[in-house]
């Protein structure tokens, strides 16, 4: 077994900027020292990715997993990709647009990915993006990869971080229209989302989180003068979650959270919706910041940029978010149970 | 007529660090080289943060602003301030506690300054912060400052601004529960947010606005998976202020927005609620930021932070914000209407 965290680094769509990102990751020295990687998604586009960026290095298919090397790689040795058995041809894809066969080989990347994990035979996932017109055209209608990997793995109780400058930020509810919020937002799924941030907080820094949590009206509510959710259901479950010894507080006025973060006082955030997690975190760590996805049986982290449709086949995409997402990925794979050893 | 924009600066509530505040900002040499500086507030609680923070200089009690000197003032000439007649006295409120005579005078600053400006005895006003606590306890339920002064001068169309790092965000709805924005949002008060943010950032930056404008949903409704307010009413306003000549693009996802305009792309955005804009100028551009009113008869600015209760008292308030409140007044007073000329 290789000292270094095994890593499926999975393409995403193949007519976006994933294919060159996995490789000018492979070109770039460090990968090499942070995992030991393995590419999942289409030798073609790989090649294809090589040949525009100019770079002279070869692609060697794996028929399966099991043929992986897991030795040592370098950005001079082959490639090492896996196209899983399957999955569509998108050898003819157009950069840029979206495609079924691109959405269906995204989607069957992942979850062969998925199932290499559950089997403990990798430490984990690290996926480049996925789009959404492209799983649309494919009749997967997902919004993203967080529920894809839900599914896959039967989990109920999962969340999407975003981490960055040291900092995560997860949400209670994702991809959902504003107005659906409400409905969706309850203390139970808001106290499960805290312990879900202090696990991970835990796992990420080696030390217990502190946790600050958002209020969802302006100036949270401001003592009840505009929404009750403060007191009906935020309150409650920052009580429950302090009464089971997490260091938490809240809710606060949303618009002094990430500042506070950012001057130490909170190292893990509980937002209440997508924008209230976003905004913030786009802004705190630009392109360092990664998706990570808390709750699931498996380890998987991702890129928080879409595809790129209009750069894509351009072949000068920047892999600092790539790169980030191998980052978090190797130091939380730490704390995973290693390959080889079931789940308990 | 003297050649720098006069401004009155009111303190706000006299419970809060607004006292100090002003004290620490006429003590700052810049100001008197922004603009001709009158305060409207509590002479009492003025004097009171100056003993607190060791400051040997005088305050000049005004019985009126016919009183005014409007001469050349400095650090070491005696505070003028004007307090107005009928306001609560305010002398023996407790720091840090709201009070409904703070509450009361907080407001009546407020008001006469707005009379002197509607008048146009003064450039414009820059105030200190509200408590809405102490404006309850006086049975004055605003949320904040907008709303008294929109009131008080029977404005219907107008927006609050967040202006800080040369980006202006302005709100389409702002002190309203996050249920509540949907039955408040239309086109019509879309477009006329745009037209507000045009014409304050041309005055600003004395060139073309470029303007951004958010969608509500996550990833802007990512083409109507989430939502329907973007292609039913944001696009529709963005598309008619165009057709009016203003340089404006939109809906664009939430968390784009901010960096975009970090980079340059636009100098002045339109966030659908108040968290939407407030999260992101808060990380922009932290204390630097300041609070403008759109579309008002006259001009005002404010600092964009509270009242600070549990710091209020023990003088060491960073008068920060208030300066570049004051900064920004000074500039926007440039194209204003200039004192003892009516309004048309």
């Amino acid at each position: 077994m290789p000292t270094l965290p095994t890593l499926l680094i999975t393409m995403g769509d193949a007519a976006g900027i994933g294919p060159e990102l996995l490789a000018r990751a492979w070109l770039t020295p460090e990968l090499h020292t942070l995992c030991q990687p393995l590419l999942v998604g289409s030798v073609a586009r790989l090649r294809a990715s090589l040949s525009g960026m100019g770079a002279a290095v070869e692609v060697r298919q794996l028929g399966s997993v099991a043929d992986a090397h897991w030795s040592k790689t370098s950005p001079t040795t082959p490639l090492e990709c896996w196209e899983p058995a399957g999955a569509p041809d998108v050898a003819e894809v157009i950069w840029g647009r979206p495609d079924a066969r691109a959405g269906q080989a995204a989607h069957d990347y992942l979850v062969a990915a998925i199932d290499v994990c559950l089997a403990r035979t990798a430490h984990g996932i690290v996926t480049a993006p996925l789009h959404k017109g492209s799983l649309h055209a494919a009749k997967l209608p997902y919004p993203g990869h967080t529920e894809i990997l839900a599914e896959r793995t039967g989990t109920q109780r999962f969340a999407m971080m975003l981490y960055g400058a040291g900092v995560g930020v997860a949400h209670v509810t994702l991809h959902l229209a504003l107005r659906d919020v409400f409905t969706h937002l309850s203390t139970e799924r808001i106290y499960e989302t805290i312990e879900l941030v202090a696990e991970t907080m835990e796992r990420i820094d080696g030390r217990p989180a502190r946790i600050g949590v958002f209020g969802l009206n302006p100036h949270a509510g401001d003592g009840g003068l505009f929404g009750d959710e403060e007191q009906r259901l935020i309150a409650p479950a920052v009580v429950a979650a302090r009464k089971a010894g997490i260091e938490v507080t809240g809710p606060w006025p949303s618009d002094t959270l990430f500042g506070r973060a950012r001057r130490g006082e909170f190292n893990g955030l509980v937002a209440l919706y997508h924008d209230q997690g976003h905004i913030g975190m786009k802004l705190l760590a630009g392109y360092q910041a990664v998706n990570l996805s808390l709750g699931l049986p498996i380890l998987r982290t991702s890129v928080a940029h879409g595809t790129a449709f209009d750069i894509a086949g351009q072949f000068h995409a920047d892999p600092t978010s790539l790169l980030e997402a191998v980052r978090v990925a190797a130091r939380l794979a730490r704390t995973c149970p290693p390959p080889g050893h079931p789940l308990t």
